[in-house]
């Protein structure tokens, strides 16, 4: 299952990513039979449309040091406009355009991804630890399995938008990459590749003379520490998806030209 | 296949209609192991987040006579980030806040639905004919139904927003009403519900007291001439659905409690 196993890809959704080239690599991935679960982020065109509507992003620190976008009901329903309409379509009809027959879902439609919604948020500003409510954010904690797999036996390719769905049946923001370590770890895939606009971990951010281009999947936690920012999510991520069966997790350069072959390749940082 | 066949219901996208008691409805017909597909609009709600966006909407006059959106690139992305994205993701939120297990689709997704692009408009200004290009707009050639058949079977009610993609994988804006008429004859349905913000067709609008009550299938063509503005794309989905061998189809209030139920048992203009 290593050649023609199934590989799960995550595009960002940072500033910078063209995604040209990588609608190609799936469409080439795709001619050579590789089943394919593609999903994405949209967090810079969240800011970019929240800010045109008079709603600017606002980022918190959480007590425990991440850095996090509150999501009040008002943003959360921007970021499903966002990422669940504009993102998604917009790459399902360049993958449609290079013949791939894309399928656009969001986490929460049929309960693809289901979360525990955390309404609460504990942050620190001006040095005191303060509450948020409202926040409609959350962790996968279920993939419907079946369902994916059900898109995939059709020949499609799913592309997923980083919401989901709680027990209660609310609508969450969650985490894309750490929605593409689940999804990666349910489906059992071979590779997952996690794109961002770096060449992968940095030993010393941002120098990428200092890529780590090899990482055992027993000292993942040790290096953790030279994860900058959104890359501490990826590894988090990462971890996930090797502790969850997946045999091997590339971080990637999303600016690259063929980026996903690149990744596949092993240009970037492997973790296995 | 009368009692307990498949029915196909559009929500309008006009203002002033409440998902609440839809969503009800569906829940209710779920619960008794009808199959629904659900079609929604979007307009309205496109108008207000184009305005907010500084991109008022353009409506024009076609050289036959028919009121349409100019749809160029730009709004096209605005309509599909909102009907795509809000009106859908919203939608399949309320739905799964009831327990059904909504699964939300646009047209473009799967290539559900194929569609030939109207790349300019013929249209009338000042008396005068004129030509507008880069028109992002489609009419439903083909339905995917074993998509459809696919979603169904596995437990979930499809939620479709009204896009299309065309043979070149461009994706387009469709009319809500006739794409839900060409889902309800591909799929057979035995009655297609199409909602809107009147109690039905009116012989002299907007006077409700007019409402004519029943239509024989040979006698549409005949109504043609009380329909006003959007209902005559309703009568006109009406009339492809009956061709298309659609048993049954109600044009019906949107705004009343219980907006599904009082259609099915007849409450509005039945064509058949």
């Amino acid at each position: 299952m290593v050649e023609g196993g199934l590989i799960v890809v995550k595009i960002g959704g940072a500033q910078g990513i063209d995604p040209g080239p990588f609608c190609e690599d799936v469409a080439a991935l795709v001619a050579q039979g590789r089943p394919i679960v593609v999903v994405h982020g949209g967090s810079h065109e969240t800011n970019v449309i929240s800010e045109r509507l008079g709603k600017p992003p606002r980022y918190v620190t959480s007590t425990s040091g991440h850095q996090s976008r509150y999501t009040d009901r008002e943003t959360l329903e921007i970021f499903a406009m966002v990422v669940g309409g504009r993102v998604n379509k917009l790459l399902v009809e360049q993958l449609q355009r290079r013949g791939v027959n894309a399928l656009g879902l969001s986490g929460a439609d049929g309960r693809l991804l289901e979360a525990k919604r955390k309404s609460t948020l504990k942050i620190v500003e001006d040095g005191k630890v303060k509450i948020l409510r409202d926040e409609w954010s959350g962790v996968v904690e279920r993939v419907n399995v079946s369902l994916l797999r059900g898109v995939l036996a059709g020949g499609y390719v799913p592309v997923v938008a980083p919401l989901a769905i709680s027990t209660e049946g609310e609508m969450v923001n969650v985490d894309g990459d750490r929605a593409a370590a689940a999804i990666a770890a349910a489906l059992g895939a071979d590779t997952l590749v996690l794109l961002t606009n770096v060449p992968g971990l940095l030993r010393a951010f941002p120098d990428e003379t200092t890529l780590v281009s090899y990482i055992p999947r027993d000292e993942i936690e040790a290096h953790m520490v030279f994860a900058q920012g959104r890359m501490k999510r990826k590894l988090l991520g990462a971890q996930e998806a090797i502790l969850g069966g997946v045999r091997r997790v590339v971080l990637a350069d999303g600016r690259a030209e063929r980026p996903v072959l690149r990744a596949l390749e092993g240009k970037g940082t492997v973790v296995e």
